[in-house]
């Protein structure tokens, strides 16, 4: 995938592969003000080794009440984004051999840190729309030995794009406390709602404390910025820090005081506003561009947010020995089944629509449905 | 340690204990132009997801050969400081049970990626002067079966501030090929000598490649920025780069070019006169401090760079026990206990000299002798 993902900077390419916000709307002069202004205010106290931050942690947890989480400042434990919270609670959690489920289709990241990690991954069927099937989900708990952590990803799913619906994320979080099985809500695209209501987070209909969230300000506000939360109990925190001070001591100071900065000037609504709609113009140009090149041989997720979009192929068809074809033609995608965590799904793709130049769209799809085409004539 | 060093932000405490570099000649006004000149200059390509910044990694490959170390620019892993390095190195080479050379005493860090990962820990004698032994460290590569993985500290160590001598840093890279035991060369503090000729690394005796080198801007520019490096063989850094990405994905990009953007307009030397200057004043004021309030009960190293003195008090004292004494009298430090691998050691203690302001230096030793002096009389 990384070797794909160098590909994609081929300028003559149009790609559709990585998982990038929209780069036009990056906020590059207002954060370049607020790390300005938190050198200048801050000092020295701005570049030492500090204790993380604590009105972002404050902000953080006003940020989940308003999304309907109870959550106090101590229970937000500051990441460098959220893989760093999958890999400090999945090496709390989890020994190798030990039980885990994810869902089926599956963020590489997610899979490093359970597969990876020599569990023996159950994988929890998962709609491209809809999300984990719950009652799988349930089948995967009541097996003994339980597991000792599971995974899912409730809004704009990477790469299905699949959004669960208000009664599977109340039952995911009555399964993991019936269960007793510590259930970890990955959410990094939660923000990048365009269309519908937000729904709340797992996390808000956990009564029992079960469920571990994790946010990122990887896509709601830069990648290059490296920060992200935990919410967990707080009679975790403590644990949670002596795990994380042996990966990397802790998280940037400075890019902590800069983000709170830019949130405190109001800079982070907008950017969210900004972003989105121009994700919105772009996976409108997406839907229709493939309503135009394909036929009822192909299938494809209509998200209402998020970056992706899930693309099936005629069965038989490879998006592995298209990818060639692809690149020759310049456009490029990552081939569905580098997500399956048990095989199959030869003939998915997921194509990302974030940071793709619009105008572009038609003609990357174009290149693609050709691709499709000869592929198809060859097969 | 946590909990001392809370104790250590109360500002009527004179504070030998946190291992900060002096906050006074930390380059705020010009980290700040770097970052905006890296936001003008790079715009969105500075906050999205990205490769390892190729002028950074380039960079620190000339460093390195400066140094003495043969090493290409494909060779540099970026990380997010040295303890991700021991981190990412560790998951790599060890697994629970497998046994682990670190020194006798060793930074909290070194523990917790060794014994804190189920590893049988090897203790390696170690001279608060000359570093480890290394007869002792070849007795711990003989016993079968071999260590996976060593982990030593060659420059003003923490805590001891113990340098290795040359002889010593080849014979340790001499070791590594011979037992074929992956050494770690972790050297936080290496370009803080303000005293004495540098010493090549261990590395630069590394014919065979069974050192690993680990770097970090942490001590050289600034603990807030959270970068670091390690040198590793070309055909590793792929393996190094899928563990990494499994803990945190990337380091950011922002922080890798305005670094290198700080170090091109040659911030960085002017940087490292300014600290290290500073920090002899303090070094001098210290050991003054302790020759005169202490007497031939007490000894302690005498560092030619880097931020401790370990001080060690006549036997049968415990400075876990001194500790709330001195803070009582508004002094701090690090008990020497903390960081002894297999016990022992009460009655040592690591002073910082690095961020205490230089004028309060006498009345925390003072204090300190208060202390230690009621603590014998009780005792």
């Amino acid at each position: 995938m990384r070797d794909l993902l160098k590909l994609a900077v081929d300028p003559e390419i149009i790609s559709l592969a990585g998982g990038l916000p929209a780069g036009e709307t990056l906020p590059v002069q207002a954060f370049s003000t607020c790390l300005d202004e938190v050198l200048a205010r801050d000092g020295a106290a701005s570049l030492q080794y500090s204790p993380p931050y604590a009105p972002l942690r404050a902000w953080i947890a006003e940020h989940m009440r308003s999304r309907g989480v109870a959550c106090s400042p101590d229970q937000v434990f500051i990441t460098n984004g959220a893989q760093q919270g999958l890999a400090i609670l999945s090496t709390m959690l989890l020994d190798p051999g030990d039980p885990a489920a994810i869902e089926a289709i599956a963020f590489t990241g997610i899979q490093q840190v359970t597969a990876g990690r020599g569990a023996d991954v159950r994988a929890v069927a998962i709609d491209p729309a809809m999300g984990a099937d719950m009652h799988a989900l349930e089948v995967a708990f009541q097996r003994e030995p339980r597991p000792k952590l599971a995974v899912l990803v409730p809004n704009f799913h990477n790469p299905l794009s699949a959004t669960m619906p208000a009664s599977a994320r109340k039952t995911a979080a009555e399964l993991a406390a019936r269960y007793q099985v510590p259930l970890i809500e990955d959410d990094p695209y939660g923000m990048l709602r365009f269309e519908g209501d937000p729904l709340p987070p797992i996390k808000a209909y956990d009564q029992a404390g079960w469920v571990f969230y994790l946010g990122s300000f990887s896509k709601m506000f830069a990648p290059g910025v490296r920060l992200g939360w935990i919410i967990a109990p707080e009679n975790m925190i403590s644990k949670i820090t002596v795990v994380r001070e042996s990966m990397d001591l802790e998280t940037s100071t400075l890019i902590q005081r800069a983000v709170h900065e830019f949130i405190q000037r109001g800079h982070l609504e907008t950017h969210l506003a900004d972003m989105n709609a121009l994700h919105k113009e772009r996976r409108d140009r997406l839907l229709a561009a493939l309503e135009s090149e394909f036929t009822s041989d192909e299938s494809w997720t209509r998200p209402q947010g998020g970056l992706f979009v899930w693309l099936t192929l005629a069965e038989g068809l490879d998006a592995w020995k298209l990818f060639e074809a692809a690149v020759a033609k310049k456009v490029a995608y990552i081939p569905g089944a580098a997500f399956a965590v048990e095989g199959g799904h030869e003939n998915c793709l997921r194509l990302s629509f974030g940071n793709v130049l619009t105008e572009r769209i038609e003609t990357g799809v174009a290149r693609l449905a050709e691709a499709v085409r000869e592929g198809a004539l060859a097969g």
